[in-house]
């Protein structure tokens, strides 16, 4: 299942849906799962699939199997129906043309940003420490700057080196601590594109300060368009690809990664709760940003991540000044 | 004035409270500001005060100066009423040994903690390289994990070297972007004491790897007891120190900050906004941690930090095993 975070414009306010997608179209799931309820006789179906089909994908992560299981009954009824509507008139269906997407997770919980590919290390950085190899290492992200898909990103005016990076990100739907990598994946509720925004210069200044990467990434996440299931996806053997103004610079697969998102959830849990919501980034694939290429982005480029099985994520950085 | 977050014990289960702390009371927020409005005739005073003098912190900042004007009008007409209980028979004082305080900031918008005093880093790390003086650097901290004020700690497992850091944290109580350093000030609603717990021997490892410290850091952070606001309290010379278990191990003053406050507050919000709710800490005063005096800590171990004008955040390390 392919989940998507849209809005709809009203005229009291735009108004937050989640949306299953397939090519053409967008099936409602609160509003579908109202219309499965009210199938049933349910006495007021509207409130009751707005609790367990959430219309906002933090809560409805935190809702979890069971916000799952009424998005896919919502589809299956919503295939089978003739009505348009369900309770309260509320359509079931949208065109893809017809709403502007939001990231599937428009403010997740938290991101963590891991960096496990050898090859992007090696060009990026240097050999890497052993300590490369004995865990996942990571920073944390800013869960308050991400993106639409489709959206400008800002270039800041502190840099004048912005890059892009080539990731998947896994996103938890169920809280847990101390999680071993084998129970790991009941712990994933999907996966997603990520779009790693990077200010190079100063990104490589604050890590000679030794306390990690913060003004050099936080200023933009890329996170979309939507997210897959895992059911619906082989993340290990997920080939990736960015393209410039068209143009393929890079390409890559996360058979790649050398501690797995398995073992990142096992690293990250120790001593430390996850919480639906929060983001695990797999890194960048090798090749997959400008500077390990050494070819840089400019103000008005278009840059287009694509992940089989997930879609393309889209964003133009734009001067902004 | 000082406000507290605390939980009152009820029937139906623990709810949540702001209070205005001086040395014997609480003063309820949300409930002494109902008892106003009604005084001034509001048809709905409970639950116009819900609104403007949340009982939840987050919700209170975001509210703003409204909400701190709510609170010292609350203070300043229970201090002359006769009464107890204020609209729905709500109490409007706890005595402080009766509740349980929370941290005043349970769940922080994010944390970010900065690396300021120079005795610090060379005390720690080495000498400081340019970076360090050009900007204000730091790392993102975990905001799942804040411990209430008296409680436990635990050990976590994957420890030998736990530490303590003393710190003071402002808190943002205003949306921004690009804020200017001179007025910084507008955006900080107050200081706490920030005790950065940290697990050396992983935290070491993983700076090797240059994306900062995580498993390091962001088991446990200790703030409170109490927020102060800006007119009482002179963050640019406060004195501050750690006992373990009694003893002065710490002490020093946050006039050692080579950056300001107000200078992170304009590094910070460089095409970045900054929410409510946003913990910035200091970082270590000199020789503020055992660290730099090799000294440890033991499971078991009390360690109290004080803040002149903030109080006392006390917690226990335990063994979790």
């Amino acid at each position: 299942m392919k989940l998507a975070s849209f809005e709809v414009e009203t005229p009291v306010g735009p108004v937050q849906r989640i949306g299953v997608v397939d090519d053409e179209w967008l099936v409602d799931v609160t509003a579908s799962y109202g219309a499965v309820l009210a199938d049933r006789g349910e006495r007021r179906p509207a409130e009751v699939a707005a609790v367990t089909a959430p219309s906002e994908m933090l809560a409805f992560l935190h809702h979890g199997d069971k916000a799952f299981e009424a998005a896919r009954e919502a589809v299956e009824f919503t295939d089978k129906t003739e009505s348009s509507v369900g309770p309260n008139g509320a359509r079931l269906r949208y065109r893809r043309d017809e709403v502007e997407l939001l990231s599937p997770l428009p403010r997740p919980n938290s991101i963590r940003d891991f960096m496990v590919i050898e090859e992007h290390v090696r060009n990026s950085l240097d050999e890497p420490p052993d300590a490369w190899y004995e865990m996942p290492v990571y920073y944390k992200g800013n869960p308050d700057t991400v993106v639409r898909p489709g959206a400008d990103v800002e270039w800041p005016a502190y840099s004048d080196k912005l890059d892009y990076e080539l990731e998947i990100a896994a996103i938890i739907g169920k809280r847990g601590r101390d999680i071993p990598a084998e129970r790991a994946e009941e712990y994933i509720a999907g996966y997603t594109i990520f779009n790693d925004f990077s200010a190079r210069d100063i990104q490589l200044r604050e890590m000679e300060a030794q306390l990690g990467p913060a003004k050099g990434k936080d200023f933009a996440n890329g996170l979309g368009p939507v997210l897959v299931t895992p059911d619906e996806i082989d993340v290990e053997n997920l080939t990736v690809s960015a393209r410039i103004n068209g143009e393929i610079w890079s390409d890559g697969s996360l058979g790649e990664m050398y501690h797995s998102f398995a073992d990142i959830v096992e690293h990250v849990s120790h001593a430390e709760p996850l919480y639906p919501g929060d983001v695990l980034g797999s890194g960048t694939v090798g090749n997959g940003c400008g500077l390990e290429l050494d070819r840089w982005i400019e103000p008005g480029d278009e840059i287009e991540l694509e992940a089989e099985g997930i879609g393309v994520l889209r964003h133009r950085v734009v001067d902004s000044t």
